[in-house]
């Protein structure tokens, strides 16, 4: 089966480059209402699902007995930055959890935002373990550990409690049995469960239950701070502020993910090549074929639909869009 | 039609992203050789034809007049990382012709090379035109219009003289009147005439031929110089400095060109969703497949169809390979 195009690159008139993929939108009852392409097929969500690897954070309590704020909450959901604001948000998570940036097992990269990258450079500093998009999330997962009385130690470890029960909680939400499906190595070396979009779309409208006090409580922490999700230009985050009702998330190699709370309904998408270009528009395109907005809103979401390429010099020279398939 | 999967990344033992692309191998007679895809569309060539543009630099008597040494001629053909070297062979190429940096319209990009890069920003300079990878190739056509006597200002504008002359050149050489065919601007400017991959890889196969001459000094030059042609690390060096016998070149959006001179042979590719990784362990596994090479060649470039994939951890995560179609 082959994938049908959801978005492309237009220069000189034609179209130069075309991103192919897939896509699952799922209510709560496990319905699937829209899908284009192989929504079957094992594929790693990567950190499109940080949201769900949060739930245990909540769940078990370790929230509540740090007194996680809103704020922290989002950022165990993000791929940051590595704006000043984004450290000082982990490092104060770490910190109410009586953890040090030395236990963390993510790994450094320098920070994604450039103003933040070229402070850094020209500071001297090498970038750190707390600069990783992904410090957020493992500054939640060492919390997690402390909770259990578990060694921090190993936190990454696919055999690690903190591990185990995210699986356990993403399995359960998502309709599949995680010990029986291929696991990958994350870029932030924390364990990537293969999971079909299908399974996850319904993970993501279930996320959206209002019984669902755990869910809940991330997505108002995300609704209240979508700069801690994501930053300075970035699609997640300037999505989130224009439609404060959309619910979304990357992850690496061109997978999205999100859900529509007030409409019950779940979304994944994966691009087959991986690109995050096709992703952004392919997203905002799926989004904005719901019937659930408001005029304004779907206004809003049309504006992420495509974009103008400028070259070096700014001149407009293309076009990035989805496609509707 | 749809273009067959030509690379693939791996991860968790499993395939996580496809790209899918076409190619075509020709010989200096027109002949067609190998080809697997849509050979035939329309595609713009990007930088993967630096060294046609650079054509009429020689065949004017530009480069004789103004003294090009190798290393200058294969700057000119480069789309370099902004390394210290570079900067200071496009520097001397500009003065050589009587151009100052002020001239260049391929606009400003920080060095792609992360020390250069840094380097710049710790000195608190801003990025400048000639730190754009192009700024090798932009020296080469101020020169030629300087040949020409012809006003520098505009030069990348497609009606230029400077660039009346590389279309005339690369229509010429590719069998395709370029006056037909969409053109678009390149992200530094310069206009990019669609050609088909087809006709591409006729145009290199007749770039081999032993008696074009301007042709020949091209080869010359970047075989002297591969680091001059991208810079450390990067594909094009990596590959031209294992198998001197290879002439490649990258171009944004998932091309690739290049020859091999001793066999009589031109290759052009695309990658459909553009992705640079993607070109080059496709462009690594045609040249593999082809029977030309010394069993030592062979070893060398296969070394080329796939690399592993690490996280920030260094933690091996996966592979990206060439896919034999």
């Amino acid at each position: 089966m082959t994938n049908p195009v959801i978005a492309e690159v237009t220069r000189g008139g034609i179209v130069e480059s075309r991103h192919r993929g897939a896509y699952a939108v799922a209510d709560a009852s496990g319905h699937i209402v829209a899908a284009e392409g192989a929504i079957a097929a094992d594929m790693f969500p990567r950190s499109a699902v940080k949201a769900f690897q949060c739930l245990p954070i909540v769940e078990s309590g370790a929230a509540e007995r740090f007194g996680l704020t809103d704020e922290e909450i989002a950022l165990c959901c993000a791929s940051h930055n590595g704006e000043p604001a984004h450290l000082r948000v982990a490092r104060a998570l770490l910190a109410k959890a009586g953890n040090a940036e030395a236990l963390y097992e993510c790994g450094a990269h320098w920070p994604a935002d450039e103003a933040s990258r070229f402070a850094l450079v020209k500071s001297g500093e090498a970038c750190a373990a707390v600069h990783n998009n992904c410090s957020g999330k493992h500054a939640g997962m060492l919390a997690l550990a402390r909770q259990l009385g578990a060694a921090p130690h190993g936190y990454t470890r696919p055999d690690h409690p903190v591990q185990r029960l995210i699986a356990s909680a993403m399995g359960s939400l998502c309709g599949i049995d995680l010990d029986g499906q291929p696991v990958g190595v994350d870029g932030c070396s924390v364990p990537t469960w293969a999971i079909p979009l299908r399974n996850l779309a319904i993970g993501f409208a279930r996320f959206t239950k209002p019984d669902f006090a755990a869910a809940q409580r991330i997505i108002r922490a995300v609704r209240a701070h979508p700069f801690m999700v994501a930053g300075t230009g970035d699609f997640d985050t300037l999505i989130m502020e224009a439609v404060p009702r959309v619910f979304v998330k990357t992850g690496a190699e061109g997978v999205y993910c999100g859900c529509i709370p007030h409409a019950g309904l779940g979304i994944a998408l994966k691009v087959d090549d991986g690109a995050a270009r096709a992703a952004e528009v392919g997203m905002a395109t799926v989004l904005a074929g719901l019937g659930v907005w408001t005029p304004e809103e779907r206004a809003a979401i049309s504006r992420f639909r495509h974009h103008e390429l400028v070259n070096w010099r700014k001149l407009q020279v293309g076009e990035l869009r989805g496609v509707d398939v």
